[in-house]
């Protein structure tokens, strides 16, 4: 889990940077690429729910991280990403794990 | 809950298509106040966990909208956001209220 999320990351991060709109392409369909791949392996390892539909997952996580990051990008004195990041994104992936408890009872 | 997603939603389209800067920063403040409030008023109704960081999920909230919309006006072609938007927030909703299930029991 963690490792998918530090990858989306970086890749972001090298995407905002990029100066060119191909690169930021390229870069924003690796990205969510990785992302569904992740999604599905983590529906392999029971982290969430089976009937999870992976493909707006992966457009609602992409898109939280890319706003986080034009968010913070906006005003980088009024909170530190880095230090918010991990738990920011808990809140989305606890949303997508909510019904692992009822399916697996 | 759905009041403030929408209100919401109506200001960030707002955002997106007003020409100035300043426009753009009241807009952001005010729907950022507004998220805030009503995450205050989603705690008094039992909606969310009293222990929910409120800054930090109106920071995560604003962010997704945020992103969402920045995502999708750049492949409007790609998915509806009308017909996605209520199913990806209730993702992020979900994640804030997974908790008051063990609260309250």
């Amino acid at each position: 889990r963690r490792v998918f999320e530090i990858l989306n990351f970086k890749c972001e991060f090298v995407d905002d940077l990029a100066p060119t709109m191909l690169r930021r392409k390229e870069c924003r369909q690796g990205a969510k690429a990785i992302i569904e791949r992740n999604l599905e392996l983590a529906i392999e390892r029971g982290q969430i729910p089976p009937t999870t539909d992976i493909r707006r997952a992966a457009i609602g996580l992409f898109s939280y991280i890319d706003g986080l990051i034009i968010n913070w990008s906006m005003e980088p004195d009024s909170y530190s990403l880095a230090e918010q990041a991990g738990a920011l994104i808990d809140i989305f992936i606890d949303g997508l794990r909510q019904r692992v408890t009822s399916y697996s009872e």
